[in-house]
C-alpha cells in the first residue's frame, strides 16, 4: 500500500469498496473513530429493537410460555450454529453460553481428561507467555489441580515443546497484544503428530479472519462474543469441540466439569443423576442467558450478512488493506516519534489489529487520540492497540486517524496531566 | 384463614392490603394470572427502557469508555450489594455472576478445599434427594474427581448425616419441588458441631422470604436472579461467603477453580501469574454480562421498593397469607378430584410456593389452567407447582386461580388431546 496516498484517495478507496454498505448495519457515534472493535465490538442497528421486543414481548408478555414458543431454549444452539458458519463448524458442533472463560476451563478440562486416560505421562501444558492472561490463570489453576505443569514460551519456542511430554497445545490464534495471527492447521498437524492435543481460543479471529476449525482439524475452541461478533458488552461466548471427541465422549459418557441441568441428555426429567447431552449440548450448563443470547445473535448477523458478498474472505482483504494503511500511514507520517510496530509486519502473519509500542507515551498518547474521538486502547506496559473492523471501518477513517496520532504527538499533546491519570479499565 | 372467604372478601383484602401499590412496578399481560414468579420473574416496567438505554447509549455511544463511564466494571458488585440487602448479607460480601449452577461450582469447590485442608478424612457431601437437579449434577462430578461421596437422603434424614464423615450439607433452602423450607440457622449450627460446613442455594428464597445469611451463619452461598429477583430469563446468578472464609482465602491466597482475569487482584496490569482478588471479588470470572446485569438491576430494585414498607418481612407475611388461602380454597373447593397438598401445611416451614400432587393429570390439568390465563408450572412426575410473588399477586388472583382449577376438575378439561402433550419445557 502506498504511503503516497492522500486523504483524497482514501475516500476514493471507500468509494470502490464493495463492503462499505455493511457499515449502515450498525449506530455509531458522530465525531468518533472506532478503533477498538476488537476489544468491544460497535452496536449493530438491529439490537436495541431486538432486545426491546425481547423484553416486552417475548419475556413482558410470554412469561415463562416464552421458553417454547420463542425459542428460548434452543437459542444456545440457534445461535451457535450462525458463528459456526464463521469459524468452519458443522451445524450442531458449537454453542453459545457463558464467558470465554467458563468456556476454556470446560475445554480445557475435557482435553486433559482424554489426555489423562490416553496418555498419563503426558503432563505439560504449553501456551504463549503473553497469551490473553485469563486463559492462563485457567489453565494455572486446572494444572496446579490437576499436578500439571503450565509452561509459558514465546511464539518461536512452540515448536520445540511438541514432544512426547506434551498433553496440550492451548493458544489464542491471534495474540491479543501483538495481533500475531498463529497457523491453526499447521500447530494442529505438528501437535497431532507430537500426540498432543489442542485447544484453541478464537477471541480475537471469529468475525475478524477466515477460521476454518474442521478445516485445520482443531480437537476444541471458544471464542468470544463482545469482540468482532458485536454481541455487546459481556456477551455470552461460545465453544465447540470436534465431532470425533464429541462422538468418543458420547460413547464413553464423559463429561465436562461444569455439568449443569442444561447439559443434561434430558434436564426436564428433573432426574438426580447426571448424564451428558449429546456432542457439544454438554458444554452447556446453567439456564442460558436469553437477553444477552439476543443481543448476540443481532451482532452475529451483521457478519453473515457479508455472505453475499464473500463472507469471511471478502472481510478479511478489506481488514488487510485497512490494517496495511494503517501501518504504513503511521510509519511515514508518525516518524521521529518512538513509535515502534509491534505486529507482525506480514499481514499474513496478523489479524485484524495493528499495534505500536512505545517505551514512554502509551497510556498517555492513546488518552489523547481518545480525547479527539479517536478510540484505540492501551495494553500494559507500553501498547498502542487499534482494531481495524473491516464491517465498518472506512480508508478514510485509518487516515483521519493517523492525523490525529501524528498531530498528538507533534503538539507533545500525551503530555498533559488529564491524559496520564490512570483509569480502572483502559 | 377462613375458607368461608368468597371473591368479594378477597376483593377487600387486596384493598387493605398496603404492598398492593407494589404491584404498579410490573408490566403484567392482561387476563393472565400469573403463579409461576418461583421460575421466571414477571417483568419491571422500569427494564425496557434502562436495558434500551444501555444498549443505545451506553454501548452503542459510550461504547468501550462505558467500562469507566457508565460503571460497567463494578456493576457486580454494585448489584451484589443490593442483593445483599435482600438475604442479611453485608455491602461487599456479594457478588451477582454467571449461572447459579457455576457459582454453585466455584463455592463448592472452595468448601470442599477448606475441608481437604482442614479433615481430609471427611469425605461425604450430603443434600437433599430432591434437591434441584442442577446443583446435584455439580455435586455429583465434583465428588467423582474427589474421590468423594455424594450422599442423596431425604429431608427427616439430614440429621442423622451430621457425623464426622460429613464435608459439606449441600442445601437449597427452599425446595423447588415441595416448597419445603429448610432451617437455615438451625441446620448450620448442627453441621458446625459436626465439623461440616453448610453450602445454601438461595434459588427459591432470596426474595421470598427474609434470609439472613450472616445470622444464620451460613458459610457459603448462591442464588438465581431470575426468579424472585425478576432479573429476566437466565439472568446472572449470584455468590457469597461468609466473611471468616474470605479473611481466609485472602490470608492463605486460596483461589476458587474458575479463576478468570475478573477475579483477579488487578485484572488490567494483564500479568501472566494468578493472584487472587479480595473476598467474594474472587468469584468473579470473565467479563460481566452487562445488559443482564442492567436487567437485573432493575428486578431487584422492585424488592428494595418494599424496604420503607416493611421489606422482605413484610413481603414475607403477605406471601404466607397468599399460600395460606391458597392451599384452604383449593382443599376446600376443589375436594373430591385427586389433588393432595404436596407442601409443608405449616406456613412457617414452606417458601412462597404452594404444590399439589396428582397421580396423574398433574401436566394436562396445568396446561388447561394455563390456556385459561392461570400460569403455573408442572414439575415431574406429578407436582402441580403455583408460586406466589407478594410483589404482584392479589388476593383475588388466588380466588380466580382456584376457580379455574375447579372448573377444570368438575369439567374434565384435562382431558383434551391439546393439554396431554408433552413440550419441551413446562
Amino acid at each position: 500500500m502506498s504511503t503516497a496516498l492522500d486523504r483524497h484517495a482514501c475516500l476514493a478507496l471507500d468509494r470502490a469498496d464493495a463492503l462499505a454498505p455493511l457499515r449502515e448495519q450498525f449506530e455509531l457515534p458522530d465525531g468518533r473513530i472506532y478503533l477498538d472493535g476488537n476489544s468491544l465490538g460497535a452496536l449493530p442497528r438491529s439490537t436495541a429493537d431486538r432486545v426491546a421486543r425481547a423484553v416486552r414481548e417475548e419475556w413482558g408478555h410470554g412469561l415463562i410460555e416464552s421458553w417454547n414458543r420463542a425459542g428460548w431454549i434452543a437459542l444456545p444452539q440457534r445461535v451457535g450454529d450462525k458463528i459456526a458458519r464463521l469459524v468452519g463448524a458443522a451445524p450442531g458442533e458449537l454453542v453459545a453460553a457463558d464467558s470465554t472463560s467458563v468456556n476454556l476451563f470446560k475445554v480445557l478440562s475435557a482435553a486433559l481428561a482424554l489426555q489423562a486416560a490416553d496418555a498419563p505421562q503426558r503432563r505439560v501444558i504449553v501456551s504463549e507467555r503473553s497469551n490473553f492472561p485469563t486463559d492462563l490463570y485457567i489453565a494455572e489453576t486446572l494444572a496446579q489441580e490437576r499436578g500439571l505443569e503450565l509452561r509459558l514460551v514465546e511464539p518461536d519456542e512452540i515448536a520445540l515443546q511438541l514432544n512426547g511430554d506434551l498433553a496440550v497445545l492451548m493458544l489464542t490464534q491471534v495474540n491479543y497484544r501483538s495481533g500475531q495471527l498463529h497457523d491453526m492447521a499447521a500447530l494442529s498437524a505438528a501437535a497431532h503428530a507430537a500426540g498432543a492435543l489442542t485447544v484453541w481460543d478464537l477471541a480475537h479471529s471469529a468475525g475478524a479472519l477466515p477460521v476454518d476449525l474442521n478445516g485445520s482439524d482443531a480437537d476444541f475452541a471458544v471464542g468470544c462474543g463482545y469482540k468482532y461478533l458485536n454481541g455487546g458488552p459481556g456477551a455470552p461466548a461460545f465453544v465447540w469441540m470436534h465431532a470425533r471427541h464429541a462422538a468418543r465422549m458420547d460413547r464413553e459418557g464423559l463429561r465436562q466439569p461444569l455439568s449443569g441441568w442444561m447439559g443434561h441428555a434430558a434436564p426436564f426429567e428433573f432426574t438426580p443423576g447426571y448424564r451428558p447431552a449429546a456432542g457439544v449440548q454438554r458444554y452447556l450448563c446453567g439456564t442460558p442467558a436469553i437477553l444477552a443470547l439476543t443481543a448476540l445473535e443481532c451482532g452475529v448477523d451483521t457478519l453473515l450478512a457479508a455472505e453475499p458478498l464473500g463472507g469471511m474472505a471478502t472481510l478479511r482483504a478489506k481488514s488487510v488493506a485497512l490494517c496495511e494503511l494503517f501501518a504504513a500511514l503511521v510509519e511515514s507520517r508518525c516518524a521521529g516519534h518512538g513509535l515502534t510496530l509491534a505486529s507482525p509486519r506480514d499481514a499474513t502473519q496478523r489479524g485484524s489489529q495493528v499495534c505500536f509500542s512505545h517505551p514512554e507515551i502509551g497510556y498517555a498518547a492513546v488518552q489523547a487520540l481518545i480525547a479527539r474521538g479517536v478510540v484505540g486502547d492501551f495494553r500494559a506496559p507500553d501498547i498502542l492497540r487499534f482494531g481495524f473492523t473491516p464491517l465498518y471501518t472506512r480508508f478514510v477513517d485509518v487516515w483521519d486517524a493517523v492525523e490525529h496520532l501524528r498531530q498528538v504527538l507533534e503538539a507533545g499533546e500525551w503530555r498533559r496531566p488529564e491524559f496520564n491519570r490512570r483509569n480502572t479499565v483502559t
